[in-house]
């Protein structure tokens, strides 16, 4: 760590355009890098590339469920990406992914009056029977109000959990867990308010859990949450009919798309570096996560294009399934065997691309201490915290995980929608991560000594993906 | 004018949450009207039957476009709320509507890669032919650019409008006026990026020109307009396939609602307000204007309630088919033929129900300084200008017009959207409001002097609807 921490503080202070105020001095820049962080730094900074590739992705081939054609083009260009900038081992990982499909939804209050909703049905979630199912509305602002409700309140009603944001662990819960206890209480279907704070009448998908039961679940907007507690409120029964298509295909044959730069002393020793190819099938993924893969694949390129051959060997993975499987991760990690105790960091970028904060690290608890120190210096913000989905299973073997941190002002407003298009990414954001990834990369493959694991993997509360 | 403008004055200090800075001392409200004005304000402020009067329209019946079922609900319900108020002469005035309806829509990129499209068809727009039409885009950001361009630039294909907002009566014409100069240049369909300054995938319906010739037109989100743009300019050629099942039937019957509190000195003399019931099908047109028939009813309300009546008769009209055809307002001021001379003046709310800033007027221009001067004490905005399309009739027969503003500071966002819900009407705002309004109302029917009509009706640009 020693030689990390100056080296970010500076990277920090040059990648954030509105430093907080009271900033002392940055800490100098460890003169073991110095050079090669400020050739990184200008050759990010002063490249379209990036944005290019992203939006090669976004407006060429555009989402990419698991299971899609669009997926499958998506591993292509990622392999002919690595391949054009001269990556080793450029490779196919077969993952057998999930196949879920959408198919057509629609949904209404039919009484007191009819008002159509704006729905976006759940990853994983199964299909109504055909004609769809009517049923009373019953809201629920918490477990706690659902667990306290009588059975005959709950029983053949379509249950609504009309939470507001507070952030994206806490509520996201609620998507992700609520569909199935709302069925464990007999509810025939759920719905659940959009995760998100902000809303034009914009329904966020996600991943609900696909643990049995299962009922029906979709996402309704901020506004339809609100009318139809609005109606409730004023003594009305509302019902509602929820119509989904939604089904699930036999598994089918993906892939996570890995390339590298050979290390020059320990080849053997890996550092990954990553993002997740999939995203849902609205919108173009490209805050979540086409952003994540292009800053990886840069950052490799810039590096090896400046011809900086680091110590360990640098992987760029792509990996696949993470919205609503995370079978690419796994596959990932279970292909390394007892190769994974090689494995020094795993770093994934699936935090967005507004403006670079940092890293969330997953270390020892001492080694977290001095980050924090050094967070407080305010030329960055080193947190506790860090694992992306990509890398939990990694994490689990005691590699150190690391995410990337952006500002993620507006993330949650654009996440899981057809919002999330490449023009909700600011060309010069774009290119300031890449430059702080790729800095990061190259320290964690090139530095002497390697972090700490953590003495004992403790995972925090499950991140809803 | 002499009375009004210092009451005014002091009713826009009170109504302003945030006066501007270096705001000089109110003028005093003059004692005429200082109690009345006092008593209004305050019975509009401790209230909270507007924001349920306004629930009724939007929860409980929902948008009503022209010639839909819902509006003829809103039409009894606007009626059973003047009769439940104790308005007199409380009457449904027959208006013939044009009666367009949208049917399935839905577009796509199909070509270089498919991308769906997030679309409304405009109002009044042709469906396209059964399957569909399939063309290549051409993209113009004016209508100059239309001109210059080369006819077999243009002819066959779809035309983009891809217009930045700068306000609404300036990019509102592409919306109106832009499907139709296309189609003189022989394309076969029009696109308009929506209207607005904010988006998260949101299309923004509105009426087009029904001149012929006509092709099918749809608005399209600013994101699909900047991707269709980027494709474009990556040297892409773009075909879109857009389906339109947007049809016109026969014209049906509607209904102007009025209701009145007669005059006590003069009640031939008439002082009408307003809102539009109709609104478009989508969202609850809860600021679009829902708000602004609410603001008007409870203005007449509390008028009534407190026992004041005016020297004149204060009509409220809560128009029909505002948004694709204007014949409500037509058909109000064709019934009064020789009686408009009696109209002292025409009030209309339709700019939403954000803060209170005061209004447009449209009188004799040397009205108008004195209204700039008194503006310029920063007690409010009394500004030129003025005429919503309800009243623009009644203008032009010389009427004085009056518009209720509003800061509008997110109204672009929602207007003519799925987002135009309950949510986006603020209840302390509309109390606000409701108590400018009734004031307005109040004063205009009871002083005992007439505003200076315009010496001649000069139209400004005309305002898309």
């Amino acid at each position: 760590m020693r030689l990390v921490l100056p080296l970010l503080l500076s990277l920090m202070t040059i990648a954030a355009t509105t430093p907080p105020p009271h900033v002392p001095p940055p800490a100098q820049l460890d003169v073991t890098y110095r050079d090669a962080a400020a050739r990184l730094i200008g050759a990010a900074l002063a490249s379209d590339h990036a944005y290019l590739r992203l939006s090669q992705l976004c407006d060429g081939i555009g989402n990419r469920l698991s299971g899609s054609p669009s997926l499958d083009r998506a591993v292509a260009w990622a392999a002919q990406s690595m391949r054009e900038d001269g990556l080793q081992n450029v490779r196919l990982q077969p993952v057998m992914v999930p196949r879920w499909v959408r198919g057509e939804e629609h949904a209404e209050i039919v009484s007191p009056a009819l008002q159509r909703l704006s729905i976006l049905g759940l990853g994983r979630s199964p299909g109504t029977p055909p004609g769809g199912i009517t049923a009373e509305v019953v809201v629920v602002g918490s477990f706690g109000a659902l667990d306290s409700l009588p059975d005959d309140a709950v029983r053949g009603r379509i249950v609504l959990y009309d939470v507001p944001f507070t952030n994206y662990g806490v509520t996201g819960r609620y998507r992700t867990r609520g569909p199935r206890r709302a069925a464990l209480r007999g509810a025939v279907a759920a719905l659940v308010r959009s995760v998100t704070p902000t809303s034009l009448r914009t329904p966020h998908t996600g991943a609900t859990s696909d643990s049995l039961p299962l009922v029906p679940a979709a996402a309704v907007t901020l506004e339809d949450a609100a009318m139809i507690h609005r109606l409730i409120a004023r003594g009305e029964r509302v019902r509602v009919h929820l119509e989904m298509g939604a089904h699930t295909l036999p598994d089918s044959l993906s892939h996570n798309v890995l390339g590298e730069i050979r290390g020059r002393e320990t080849p053997n020793e890996v550092v990954v570096i990553g993002g997740h190819l999939d995203s849902w099938d609205v919108g173009q993924g490209a805050q979540d996560d086409g952003g994540g893969v292009v800053i990886s694949l840069e950052a490799m390129r810039l590096i090896r294009q400046l011809g900086l051959r680091p110590r360990r060997t640098l992987r760029c993975v792509a990996w696949v399934n993470e919205e609503n499987g995370g079978r690419g991760g796994d596959a990932y990690a279970d292909s390394l065997r007892s190769a994974v105790a090689n494995h020094v960091a795993a770093l994934e970028s699936d935090g967005g691309v507004e403006r670079p904060l940092g890293f969330e690290v997953a270390v020892r608890q001492v080694g977290t201490d001095s980050l924090d120190k050094a967070a407080g210096l305010g030329a960055g913000q080193i947190t506790a915290g860090g694992g992306e989905a990509d890398v939990s299973r990694l994490m689990r073997c005691g590699v150190p995980g690391i995410s990337h941190r952006t500002t993620m002002e507006h993330y949650f407003d654009w996440h899981h929608t057809q919002a999330d298009m490449l023009d909700k990414v600011d060309p010069v954001e774009l290119r300031k991560n890449v430059a702080v990834m790729a800095v990061m990369a190259y320290v964690l493959a090139d530095m002497p000594e390697t972090l700490a694991p953590p003495a004992r993997f403790v995972p925090g509360a499950p991140r809803p993906r």
